[in-house]
């Protein structure tokens, strides 16, 4: 690790491709599609993990995300994001080159693909199961027939079906709720999944977030899943229980800067731009940015009696150490940090910042 | 605005100029040092507008941030943040060709500089007047005189003086408690540059933090101001009452991508990623990710009763939108979103996405 100079992304490659393998077998077992969400990572390297396991198909945020994957060989993406009508151009360019797909959510955005829209894209209709963010209510059938039928009349756009985010399992406590939202959620989009195969009977439900996926071993009703940030896992996802700590694959390794004795304080270089300013509440702590972990041989360890970083700013972050353990925190070493939430984390670091634990390289 | 497609920062160049100059002149007309805090902005094209006002010195937060500013012809950079040892080549390396100077909190560090250092390297001293993250305590002169001493002994370190950042203004709410924070951190860092000074006459006192340099008009007892957020301010700035809002010289522009009439709110391509969490907290209103503005043909206008963004994921904003709004929020129209912290959005959107109200053109 005496290459890492600055702040950057510690992946463990092997826990990651354990998590990967794990995720995409409960997938076979089940009987349904697997089509990982790379907005976690963001990596051609680790994109080359889940093809390793037999993915071909994958989801992504954004247009630029779509058009770097396609760059890597990826022929058959879909843009999970309500379609940004402004980016239509872009959107034919790359349809002309890939199987692409992408999220309705509003039927005003159907007027932009009738008069821009010039090569086969295929599109899905995004249901509202109780995340309260994006997509039709799943009784608005008005909305959804409306847009169905104008969609029909516009050459290459092509349905596919429906979509769903539970993001509200991110609030959870227990997995008795991550069931319950399961089972309600996929009740829903199976329901209108099967009301519209009358008139369209290839179409498919596809189903995301991490905490459902990870804790649903049986997966009914649905035709395939979406996870993303399961391929590292963060402290969100470990308190909530979708992981052990052992599955976290990547933490960011910070140089320690100052300590600050007086108060049993050390200051990290590591910041808002390095990790987020994503929070989480641990019972009878408080507000945390992370923990605190120490580098091993082969890997971290968190401490036994666990250490948060308790403070952040644009780029300090400050942990309340132990009086004891203040001299193993010399200015220049390299702390590692469990971050809140490593889609944030990894999206801070992805330029050059992410670090192969296994080959002590650099890689993108 | 048709060239934006997707999240970008639009800068108000006029404003921009404006804020600069303001604190131009005021640091000249109070006889004083101005050497702005770059890591705002993080741009060559708005660091020539610095220049522009007879600006010769920059404070930067990191290496790469150094090495970026010295390959646009900046050749008298302050990284002020705690010495990162572990970058001890690169500063060699940069120190060979600039006027570079760095922060010493911990006097660890200077083994680094005694082992390592083959180039002349300006250093100053960190000292905490109260926001307790980094630096010494101010009667810890024990701690300053053993770095005075042993720095003494390494050749090529210079001694520069001391330095402050009262980030704690970002937690006052009157005009009162930022003229008493400015007022006790400044007879405190003037005390200790007085007593060091009888050895070391050349040394100078530096000072930060945007909320001081604004409100206050009479700078005593310091030689140098370094304030970096006033070239944009934001959302913290105007709450805590450092800028107007006609002041405020960056949004975040966002493309609507669905409306939720059924619950009156509006959802945008905005989020986390580009807008970083950072949050503030409105009276009557609770924690908000930013405010909603108007594009105008001049620029942008607030609404006279504030809209707020109250939620944010990945790369999603959601709003409350009062319901005879609702059609004004069309996909694929433009929003303008007053940043919570506009150093954080501005480090999130530097790779490509500033783009210039004036011109009408990005730049970097």
């Amino acid at each position: 690790m005496e290459k890492i100079l600055s702040p950057a992304l510690i992946v463990d490659e092997d826990r990651c491709r354990r998590n990967i393998r794990h995720m995409a077998r409960k997938a076979r077992q089940c009987g349904i599609g697997f089509r990982p969400h790379f907005k976690t990572h963001q990596s051609l390297g680790i994109g080359s993990w889940f093809r390793d396991t037999g993915v071909d198909r994958i989801a992504v945020s954004s247009v630029s995300m779509a058009n770097y994957f396609a760059s890597g060989g990826w022929n058959d993406i879909m843009i999970a994001f309500p379609l940004n009508v402004r980016e239509i151009n872009l959107i034919n360019q790359l349809a002309a080159k890939i199987k692409l797909s992408v999220l309705l959510a509003d039927a005003f955005a159907l007027n932009y693909l009738e008069t821009g829209l010039s090569n086969r894209l295929e599109f899905y209709i995004k249901i509202d199961v109780g995340n309260r963010r994006s997509g039709f209510n799943p009784d608005d059938t008005e909305s959804i027939s409306h847009i169905l039928e104008k969609a029909a009349s516009i050459p290459h756009l092509v349905f596919k079906g429906f979509i769903a985010h539970a993001g509200q399992t991110y609030l959870t406590q227990s997995l008795n709720e991550v069931q319950k939202i399961y089972n309600t959620g996929t009740r829903i989009i199976h329901a209108i999944t099967t009301e519209y195969r009358k008139n369209y009977p290839d179409i498919i439900t596809s189903w995301g977030d991490t905490p459902t996926c990870s804790l649903i071993n049986q997966f009914d009703l649905i035709d395939e899943i979406r996870p993303g940030n399961f391929v590292f896992y963060d402290l969100t996802q470990y308190l909530l229980g979708s992981c052990d700590l052992d599955h976290i694959a990547a933490v960011v390794a910070a140089p320690v800067v100052t300590r600050q004795p007086g108060r049993s304080e050390i200051v990290l270089y590591a910041g808002a731009v390095h990790l987020s300013k994503d929070v989480v509440s641990i019972p009878d702590v408080g507000k945390v940015y992370g923990e605190i972990v120490r580098f091993s041989p082969d890997g971290w360890l968190p401490y036994p009696d666990p250490v948060y970083l308790n403070r952040l700013s644009q780029e300090h972050g400050v942990f309340a150490c132990p009086h004891e353990y203040l001299d193993d925190f010399l200015p220049g070493n390299l702390v590692g940090i469990i971050p809140v939430h490593s889609c944030l984390a990894a999206d801070l670091l992805r330029h050059n910042k992410y670090f192969n634990l296994k080959t002590g390289e650099f890689f993108i």
